[in-house]
Formats: C-alpha cells, sequence, structure tokens
C-alpha cells in the first residue's frame, strides 16, 4: 500500500493533505490514541473520547445481521442523554466471538468506567479490525486505564486519537469546524476511519463525533440520521456493509447555544452534514489501493429512490472501476450499469458527460476526443460521472473508489 | 491472460480441458464460423447456425434497460415456430448504436435470408464485443455469404462456430449429449461465450442451443426458461447484467422423438438443464484473470429466494472473492457477506464449511487448521462455500469466479 494512491495516478490526492490542519475542537472533552498490544506493529490501536459532562448520544449502526458485539450492546443504550465516553479499539473487530466476546466488552466499558468514576452506561465501546478472534483482554483493560490517564484537550490528542482508530487506512480523516451565532460558537470535530469493506448504509467505517452543542437525544438522534443518509450512507468501496459500522455523535451542551432554538439547529445540522460529508468522502478517496475517487451524479430521475439506485449500481460496478482505475472513458460500462438498475429509466433520454464532457447524448454517442478525456481523468484524483437519466426531479450522489490491482492484491493478502 | 488461469494457482481447471470431446449434434442443423473482419485480429468474429426444417425457438434475453438492437428485434420474434438460423457476430454489440445500429442489425438478418432464401424473420442475430461503435456492415455482409457457403455438420463445423462467438473468453465453451428412449434418439449440442460482465439474470454471454427433438414453442420457452433459471442465472463473475445476454434454444424435430410425450418431454428437459449447468459453470471458470471457480451452497434457509438472495450476495462480495483468490480461508468475510443479505437470517444458527472443513459452527467459529484448508483451496480449481443459515427447507447454489490482480488489470487496459 504506502502510497500506491499517489503514485498509481499522476494526479495528486487532495484528500490525503488537510489533515494537519489546525482544528477547532469542542470545549469539555479529552481524547488519546494510544499502542496497547492488540496490534502487532507499534501501530496505535486504542483511542478514548470522554466529556467532563453527560453527553446526549445519537448513533446510526450497521445493517449486517451479524452485528459485531459492542454495536449490540450500543444500540440498548442509545439514544441517550447521559454519555460520558467511547472506547474504540482497533485491529480485532470482536465480532462473531460468542459469549466470551460479549464479556470482553462489557469489560471494556466497565474499565474505562471504573477508571473515570462513572457508570459502564454511560460508556459505549466501538471495535474494527478482524473478525472471530477474541480480544487481548488484559492488554486493553491495562490500554484504557493508561489512555484515560494521557488524555487531553488539544490537537495532539485529538489526532492521536484519530490516529488509533486506523485499520488499513493510509492516513487519519479528521474534520472540524466552529460556528458562531450572534457572538456565541459551538464547535464540532469528528474523526473517521474507513479504507475496506465499505459499502452504502454502513461499512466498516467508524465515525466518532463531539460538539458541544446543547442537544436533546430526541432530536440528535433524527438529525444525525439525516446527516449520515446524504453523506456515509453514500459511499462505496466495494459496496460491502460490515458487522462493526457506527457513527456516534457526543452532544456535551458546554457552549452555550442550544439547539431548542430554530436558527441554532439549522447551523448545527448543516455544519453537521458538512462534516460528514467531507469526512465520508475521505473514506472512498483513502480505499485500498484506489487511484481515483469517483464522483457519481445522478439526475433527471422521477424520484429520489430511482436515482439513489441508478447511482449505487454505477458505483458498485466493478467494470466501471476498473476502466476509471485505466483512465477509460468506457462510458459503454457506465451507461450499462445504469441500465442493470432496477429502476425506470428510458435508454433514449439518457446523456453522460465525464469530468464535464459530453460522451452521450439523448441515448446516442457524442462525439468526442477519448484521448482528451483520459488525460483529464488522468490529471485529476476525483473522476467525476454524471448522467441525465430523464427529465425527472430527482437526483443523487455517490462516491466510490477505483478498483485497482493493488486493491486486490491487498485484500487477497490482508486476513481481515 | 493467456494462461493466468492456470498458472495463478497450482491446481488445474478441469473446466478448460473436454473441449475437444467428440460431439454429439443433431440432425439437420449446419454450422460454421469465419473471421469476417470485425476483430482487428484474425481470430473468428461471425458465426451461423442454421436448420434445414423450420424450428420451435425459445429464448431468454437480458433485463439490462440498454438492450442491443438484436435483443430487441429477436424479442419480437421469440417464441416461433418457423427459425431458420441464428446469426452471431463478435467483437462489436451493437448496444448503444441508434438508428444506424437498428438498420445493420437488419441487414445482418436479411443477408442471411436472402442467401438461403428464406424470409428475415426467420433470421435472429446476435451480437458481442464492445459498446457504441458502428458494425462494419459490409465485412459482414460478405462474411455472411462465406459463412453460409462454409457451412457443415461436423464437429469441425460446430467447434469453428464455438470459436466464432469468443470475445475475451480464453477457450471455446461446449456440450452435447444424445438421449436414446425406447430406441430412438434425439441430441442436444450447445456452445456459449461468457469471459467478462457475467451477472445474475443474463450478462455478457450467449449460448446457442440446438436441438433435433420435437417441441412446440409454446412448451420450449416454460422449459428454457427454467433449465436458464438453474444454471445461467446463477452464475456471476462482477455481477453486471450487460446489454447483449441471450440464451436461445432451436429445435428442428428432425428426430423421431417428440415431447408431446411426457416420458420424452422429462427426459428433454432434465438433458437440456444439465447441458445448461455444464456451460454455465465453465463462464466463471473462464472469468477474466479468475483462477477459481468458487461454488457456494446456502442451506436451511426459510424459502428459495432467502437461499437466494444469500449465495448471490456472498457470490458478489469482492472480499470474499479476493480471499478465495489468495487461497484465505478467511471465513469472516463470508459470514459478513451473508448477513448482509436482504433474507431472514439467525447468526446463531449460521455454519460454514470451505472446501468440507467446519469452519464456523452454529454461530461460533471452529476450530480448524487454517494451512489446511488453505491448502485444500490451493490444490483445487473449485472452492466450494457450504453456509447453514438456520434449519429452513430452501437451498441455492450459485458458482461465481475469483478476483484476482489479473482481472483488475484486463479490465483496466481492455476497452469493451
Amino acid at each position: 500500500m504506502g502510497t500506491s494512491a499517489v503514485t498509481s495516478s499522476s494526479s495528486t490526492n487532495e484528500f490525503a493533505f488537510d489533515s494537519r490542519a489546525k482544528l477547532e475542537l469542542p470545549q469539555k472533552f479529552t481524547f488519546a490514541g494510544i499502542h496497547c498490544g492488540i496490534k502487532k506493529s507499534k501501530a496505535a490501536d486504542l483511542a478514548i473520547f470522554v466529556s467532563e459532562n453527560p453527553c446526549a448520544a445519537a448513533a446510526v449502526y450497521t445493517q449486517n445481521k451479524f452485528r459485531a458485539t459492542s454495536i449490540d450492546r450500543n444500540a440498548q443504550i442509545t439514544p441517550s442523554s447521559n454519555i460520558r465516553a467511547i472506547v474504540v479499539n482497533s485491529g480485532n473487530a470482536n465480532a462473531c466471538t460468542g459469549n466470551q466476546g460479549v464479556d470482553n466488552n462489557l469489560v471494556m466499558a466497565e474499565t474505562a468506567a471504573g477508571k473515570l468514576s462513572i457508570n459502564a452506561d454511560q460508556v459505549l465501546t466501538l471495535s474494527t479490525g478482524i473478525i472471530g478472534e477474541q480480544l487481548p483482554i488484559n492488554e486493553i483493560k491495562n490500554g484504557i486505564v493508561l489512555a484515560i490517564e494521557a488524555s487531553g484537550s488539544s490537537d495532539r490528542h485529538f489526532g492521536e486519537a484519530a490516529n488509533a482508530v486506523m485499520t488499513s487506512d493510509q492516513w487519519p480523516k479528521k474534520s472540524s469546524a466552529r460556528r458562531t451565532i450572534n457572538g456565541q460558537s459551538f464547535s464540532i470535530a469528528a474523526c473517521a476511519k474507513g479504507a475496506g469493506m465499505i459499502g452504502p448504509n454502513m461499512a466498516t467505517m467508524l465515525c466518532v463525533i463531539a460538539t458541544d452543542i446543547g442537544i436533546e437525544a430526541s432530536q440528535a438522534q433524527p438529525t444525525l440520521q439525516r446527516a449520515v443518509d446524504q453523506s456515509f450512507n453514500r459511499i462505496s468501496v466495494e459496496g460491502h456493509t460490515s458487522t462493526n459500522d457506527a457513527v456516534i455523535l457526543l452532544a456535551n451542551s458546554a457552549a452555550s447555544l442550544n439547539c431548542d432554538d430554530a436558527e441554532i439547529s439549522h447551523e448545527f445540522e448543516k455544519c453537521l452534514s458538512e462534516i460528514c460529508l467531507k469526512l465520508a468522502k475521505k473514506i472512498p478517496a483513502d480505499g485500498e489501493g484506489a487511484s481515483h475517487l469517483i464522483s457519481i451524479q445522478v439526475v433527471g430521475a422521477d424520484d429520489l429512490e430511482s436515482a439513489d439506485v441508478i447511482a449505487r449500481q454505477i458505483a458498485s460496478s466493478a467494470l466501471v472501476k476498473t476502466a476509471v482505475a485505466g483512465n477509460d472513458p468506457n462510458w459503454g460500462r457506465i451507461v450499462s450499469a445504469a441500465g442493470n438498475a432496477k429502476a425506470t429509466l428510458d435508454p433514449k433520454s439518457c446523456s453522460l458527460k465525464i469530468n464535464g464532457h459530453a460522451i452521450f447524448v439523448a441515448g446516442n454517442p457524442a462525439e468526442f476526443d477519448p484521448t482528451e478525456v483520459s488525460q483529464s481523468m488522468k490529471a485529476n484524483f476525483e473522476t467525476s460521472i454524471e448522467i441525465t437519466v430523464g427529465d425527472g426531479p430527482a437526483t443523487a450522489c455517490h462516491w466510490t473508489s477505483d478498483l485497482t490491482p493493488e486493491y486486490v492484491r491487498f485484500n487477497s493478502e490482508y486476513h481481515t
């Protein structure tokens, strides 16, 4: 892996380079990321996110029927108005691990609760990594205590937490923002991990979002769901929804702004949605072996569901993804994938643009210079596919990575 | 490509080696395959299948909304009791080619009809290859005349026709059988092409089946549909259903056996189903860059649809397919893919075998030797995945190819 995303395309991947930006961290949160001993490398594998105050917590979880034990437990707790911490381990998913896995997961929560002098049901847990192996629970117990002792509120602390949630990610994924309304401010900071097994409706991706705004859990839950539906549920790497996916939002009310005000609520949802979308796009951009981020925009569909189904069908086509990897404006594969979707689509009213070049117009091939389009694909990390499927009102976007020999080599050799 | 299917696994691919077996060809059919000038290589690119008698014709076509012009026209003609010939070109799909494509397709039928002194609507056409380019119609017209002049009823003639339908296939796919009932016989001979873009519910695969049995078109159509549902609709390479897929059956009544007899009809359907299944499995076995055929059997499902959905979900998982390519018994990816299917599934009653080795039993990892299972995967071209998902009565099978770096390299470079 290493730098394959950069070397297998002559373009630069702008999604990799904002991770050292100054962060806007929310008040009264502390963070840590350490190596506790799960990963054989010395890479960080345990993160903790702690709030001084009880938080409203909202969450969206994987729809896979083999849910990790951490997800099963969290789902019984959230939405909640009383969460204080999230413990995350990477390197081991604690999924398909039977009763011992359930016990180990509870020990994670209890250990953090003991050290923080709170109740275990004020702690949520997340795990990501290999399926079907038991956690090294003693190392994790020691690690949780050390992480809490090492935690702090600086950019470095948040950055170490972001590093510690990674598995096959090449770089950490962070985003933050501060918004000021009538002289008062709130902040949102979030980190995510992705890389492989990324599919619509959650995948092996985790995202932890911390904010100091005030919001009721009952309002936070639908707000987060809407933001996730337009971001993390619109990305894929290979279309697989994993056992462990979760997006969790903690809001600790440390700022003086509260979402019981409509203007503040609106501004918060807008800011949250932007952060989710920024982080979401970083995930296929860092897809295993990816040399392009592919953005797919469907316009002119009869309804949102049709637009979405067509976008997902194109995004999940190995033929489209390999063509983009080869900088090949192979429009036949794209329209054929669209025609393969279970949605209304009139071939005669279909048009297609790749990186803004008209390739197919009203059901007929257009005159275009394949070399020029190919060079544009080669020169840009992001390949834009815009397909018109009729004259309806609905549009949908989806983002995916291309499919390179490096992806396959990596996934043949990496035992998840 | 070349011999990658053989060299990237230490096993041998038994699906490649029966193509020189003696064929059981039906009476009063002639065949030809020639190079007419579509492919830049000198490879054969035009095939013809002609019956001396009018045939009952049944067909199953792609469900892609961008249907090739040949499929649109055929679908207006079949089922029919009056077909005499099928003309097939490879190297160009004549799909997304507008009115000129429609005209060219009609010229193919008219040219064959003129040379055979029959009506154009007694001729079906099939095309496969690149999308969106116009056919070199003059070369094809000349080629059709030459092919009819060169046609004959020998194994060599049938073999040349089977060669001429190939695109990125590494070897021709043929199967035939003769059955004798009370001293009378019928024969079925069929050839197929596949390789890339193979998905459930037809894909860029063509299959032409010729038989000398007597059968009404109204009976042939549901019989063929059932055989296809259990064979060609249960295979995938990368899950894409193309613009041009078709399976066509011609029955010319030259034998003295007729399907108006229940025993004969039963024997015919059984024989047809076996031939379809044999040919269908050859397609993912010859998937672009494939080093394994993967067979997936789901047992214990509540109903057929659930079994089928789970089998397809596993078959379409890039993570499962890359793991098999790496001879990695990565069961976490398999159960996670199953859990991802839109079907009822109780994780606690799930069990999994790979090549007969119990890997996961009643929701828990089993003790097994990963090296032994991996060696078994390496030693066999076919990897068998058997997953129990409950104690229901329904089972389903599906076949797919693994996903190798060669597949991706090939599909990044080959402009379909």
